[in-house]
């Protein structure tokens, strides 16, 4: 099986490290440097102490025909825009597209796409992209995917002949699967963004938590969540587990970069507007975050 | 008239300097050390280039007698508690009390004296403590006082016999002059200090801007303010003209000291709870805010 990886921050260098030990991978970069160090160098994976090197084939993005049996897009959601257009101005339909991004704004873009098969995938490893040719491997976890349009075929022989240190798990729901990741990704990073703290600040800190509670409830009421226990309790676990870990979005927003806001709450706050639902803490918590991006994490 | 100044920090070093023109003052401090420092020094107080020393009696809080024709109580109001014990471990009632607290949370603890005649303030001015025995006074204002209980004798007579470079200014209604200071300082200082900006940021940056609406819209309705348009665009105007200023909360969550988030955000929430209205936004500010003070700003 041939497979095309679309962008290559930490999670496309890191899925091209792994995946290259089985099958046939092609890099797609954004730009034509990178790709140019990637052929030179390899990519190199790190972890723990151990170093290897994937020599895998690597182009700029606008060289991308989109043959690949399976294209897997890792892009950050706010430019999937950019990459949806990249896919229509193909001259041919490509077969296979499995998407990785965070939160749900990104479903409304992959109805537009007709003749594809579709598949979205949530991430749990943890990945650090050194240089443009050198990925972390900082937390080991797995990659859940599901059917978002078309049959399971493709899917299927990716994980069966997939390396086995590299665990991806078929999910039958991608609705559940994604939403199961957003609930945790919309309480965790938007307060530790916010407050400055590390993960493990949200439930050792008494104010904090009640802060977690109650976004949490507002997000579970928008959401109709069947087991708001079960969720509450993974939130408590995750912090526990990453207590000493920043979030991505905190980490984003002292790099004064953008942020998946627009992802995460700004779905959230869009679904609520849809159904005429109030979501205060949603709502503010998307502009303390939209106004941090603006402000450059503010003027001191 | 003789005054009783309880409380040196940079409103009690303010006051003492100025009003010790044309009153007899003493001065309580809380430590003996900072009383020595003032007898020693006199109090300087600095105003843009110009430096006055002012001569005052300076003595620990626990030899205040209370037998002044008034007393000027300037601590903040997470140390009222303390200053009512010391009044009622009083051997005498004293005749007349002017607090100078912020927020509104300080009043439940007034309604507990009794026998005396209670008055209260809200300080415009601007004031920094440089140290034990000098302030600068880094903004011009007035100080607008009411009655709380009582005749307005004592209060009529401060500001006709106070120096006019100090103006202080009579108020019919103690609660509209009070509720108006708190709903500028319940938006500006909880926002200023949790995104850690300046107050213009607050109106310049446009998600900063839709969330000052939406908080002071929850205090608004709270509050059954009649003329909510007033009181928005003085938050707007206080934002434009102090830009470059630190909120006190910002400050104090800067320098991991105490806020005066429950005299603010505290006594909202309280009202709220007793009304059994819904405020997400108070309560949110106030849990960040707490958890601040709490964590120290944050373990980054």
């Amino acid at each position: 099986m041939e497979i095309g990886i679309i962008g290559a921050g930490s999670l496309g260098l890191l899925f091209a490290s792994y995946l290259s030990r089985v099958f046939k991978v092609t890099l797609y970069t954004r730009t034509e440097e990178q790709a140019m160090e990637i052929e030179k160098n390899g990519i190199i994976l790190k972890k723990n102490t151990n170093r290897a090197q994937a020599l895998v084939c690597a182009l700029p993005l606008s060289k991308w025909e989109g043959t690949e049996d399976l294209i897997i897009i890792t892009v950050k959601s706010y430019h999937l825009e950019e990459i949806i257009k990249n896919i229509n101005r193909l001259s041919i339909t490509p077969k296979n597209l499995l998407f990785l991004q965070n939160g749900m704004g990104h479903l409304k873009h992959l109805e537009t796409l007709t003749g594809t098969q579709i598949f979205v995938g949530s991430v749990e490893h943890g990945a650090y992209r050194e240089n443009a040719f050198t990925v972390s491997h900082n937390g080991e976890g797995v990659t859940n995917v599901a059917v978002f349009r078309g049959d399971t075929y493709v899917l299927t022989a990716l994980i069966e002949a997939g390396p086995s240190e590299f665990p991806i798990l078929m999910n039958d729901d991608f609705y559940k699967m994604l939403v199961n990741k957003l609930i945790v990704n919309s309480v965790i990073n938007p307060l530790t963004a916010i407050l400055g703290v590390k993960n493990g600040e949200l439930i050792k800190n008494e104010y904090y938590f009640k802060n977690v509670v109650h976004l949490f409830n507002e997000i579970s009421i928008l959401l109709n969540i069947e087991n708001p226990d079960f969720h509450l309790k993974k939130i408590i676990d995750i912090c526990h587990k990453t207590a000493e870990n920043r979030s991505s979005m905190l980490k984003d927003i002292e790099a004064n970069r953008k942020t998946e806001v627009e992802a995460i709450l700004g779905f959230l706050s869009e679904k609520a507007n849809e159904e005429f639902k109030k979501v205060p803490l949603i709502e503010s918590f998307y502009l303390l975050l939209k106004g941090k991006e603006l402000g450059k994490g503010g003027l001191i």
